[in-house]
């Protein structure tokens, strides 16, 4: 790994001092930038533009010469990871993604293997390599995943759903089954973060996206379980250098001080709470990430400017706060909006973190 | 209004010791009972069914044919508010309410005017007579409204969305004018909660199904405050009796203090927290309901058992626990299913109110 000429988002994350606040933005490469929809176009569909490590690269770097961002993401799909167990990933134009062959049936999960990153998700770790040689090193590059439930949802369902009914179904059902994904989850899980990390990111995520759509009691059994498993097994360092975990579940307020108890380095927070709550919650051995409702990127510079202050305000002085939006940026939002946000954060964030 | 045969709901909700939990459904009218369809059928549409008061009461007498329940809801839509302003309500199949005429500007909203209960939402108190009259005392019968910030959302998307990205565009580009837009829906609620009450409900539930896609502060600004203005305002007694009030954000988890703190009587409480850790955060003046996970119902009577006494345990012992779903009975629920609940909360319940 190149040294990294900023490392204010890594620094935020380990909670020690920086002298702003690091912003970047979930989804931050996506259709709301004209650039990025050239991309994928010439791509033909989005599952190509995953799998087409130059072509990941250059989206991945697009926000980047827009936007004074403190952080990389690295382009991927979280369900590059059943698709690479035999699934089947399509994306139905305008509807999200599906599976040609969703896991109905102990047969179906009995069958499943744990795939090999170097082999069937190659172009994964490829991708780390090719946006590490275009970073140079200006900014930290972030790795993820999903989480093992969010994966098992999509699995289950063979597309997004408002109540996850089959999945909840095999919950109550059947749960020795659903342990049984989850744990194949988990394994593929570590080893793709394991792979991502071996090639060079320099943080990772874990994006649990219906965590919050089960109830306290299985969440922690069926979710949060298995992030855990997924944060102890996962090397904490490369070349002497700390890795810094971030688990993000949405919807997931209820539980942060139980998230927070993960290992993880930093808590995600989604827009549904107020951040300064948040932080007194997680307690001050973790950072806390977030937590602008991205429908502010509807409105115009002047509302995000004021949002974004909010925000800042919201967390309060010292470190340990890494800004970003509550969620993915939406694909209507304005470029000029997002440009309002990276600055206003960057201008009115050194005041909390004053010496003394 | 007859004396109450049964009135252990009145009593909970008002934290009065009773002898067992009193238990009710959210949509215990619905689509998961045939002879719901069947008489849906013959009224022809959803919206001739809600605005048809014989049909009205029929259906909602049937979930009590069946199971032991300990209240009657008033079976009605939260959307005949915005339907008799001339927004145009209706419902295209399976794809859930539509406006004709959504509101989208300054001259829509300024042309809008509190509905008449007594003229344009007549059927509604209509039926809440024949409702009683068919009852006669048996169990009390709840009547409702929406939220103000909730009937706002479809008012001004036209339909349900993921992200009510018009509403909060307006919220964050104009909120004078959804402000103007709520104070107009809190009179109508209001004035329609009001003309319940005098037709003859018991107590009173406030739906506010999309308050938890806000961000805290916007939630206490344009959801709390004003559902805070309707509690104030409703009449707190009708012959003497007291007419609980019962508030439900969906999704409001973090925010359950401060809903405690409207005035209302009892919180209701969605599934994605610890039932027990509710009680303590409401404190001890405010009732509590919920909260199993709806597509429990989708399970077999034994996990349906053993989930409504997880729930009875995690509330524990004392008064003040109403036990509903964290949200409405599911579409595919199995009758037998809902009888299990009923029973299991009926038989399990009695050893959390020993006296002493």
């Amino acid at each position: 790994m190149p040294k990294l000429q900023n490392d204010t988002l890594i620094r935020a994350l380990l909670r020690q001092p920086t002298p702003y606040t690091p912003v970047w933005l979930m989804r931050q490469a996506g259709r709301y930038l004209p650039e990025y929809n050239e991309t994928r176009k010439r791509a033909g569909d989005f599952l190509t533009l995953c799998k087409t490590p130059s072509l990941a690269a250059e989206v991945t770097l697009q926000p980047l010469a827009r936007f004074p961002l403190d952080a990389a993401i690295l382009f991927s799909d979280i369900l590059t990871i059943p698709d690479a167990m035999g699934l089947g990933l399509y994306f139905a134009e305008g509807e999200g993604p599906r599976f040609e062959r969703p896991l109905r049936d102990e047969t179906s999960i009995a069958g499943l293997q744990v795939p090999d990153p170097m082999r069937q998700l190659r172009y994964v770790t490829d991708a780390v390599r090719e946006i590490q040689l275009a970073l140079a090193g200006r900014v930290p590059l972030i790795g993820f995943a999903g989480s093992p439930y969010t994966l098992a949802c999509y699995m289950i369902e063979g597309g997004a759903s408002d109540d996850w009914r089959t999945t909840k179904t095999m919950l109550y059902r059947r749960p020795d089954l659903l342990h049984r994904l989850l744990a194949l989850n988990t394994r593929s899980v570590v080893d793709l973060l394991t792979a991502q990390i071996e090639a060079g990111v320099h943080a990772v995520m874990i994006f649990d996206t219906w965590g919050g759509s089960l109830s306290a009691r299985s969440y922690r059994e069926f979710s949060l379980a298995y992030i855990t498993e997924i944060v102890s097994s996962l090397p904490h360092e490369k070349d002497g250098q700390r890795i810094p975990i971030i688990v993000f579940t949405k919807g997931g307020g209820q539980q942060l001080e139980a998230i927070a108890q993960s290992g993880c380095d930093c808590v995600g927070v989604d827009w549904s709470m107020d951040l300064g709550e948040a932080r007194r919650r997680v307690g001050a051995h973790v950072a806390v990430q977030g937590n602008l409702d991205p429908l502010v990127l509807l409105s115009s510079p002047e509302v995000v400017r004021k949002e974004a202050i909010r925000t800042l305000e919201a967390f309060g002085a010292g470190p340990g706060h890494v800004f970003n939006l509550g969620h993915g940026v939406p694909q209507f939002a304005m470029p000029e909006n997002v440009a309002a946000l990276v600055d206003a954060v960057h201008q009115a964030s050194p005041k909390f973190h004053q010496p003394g």
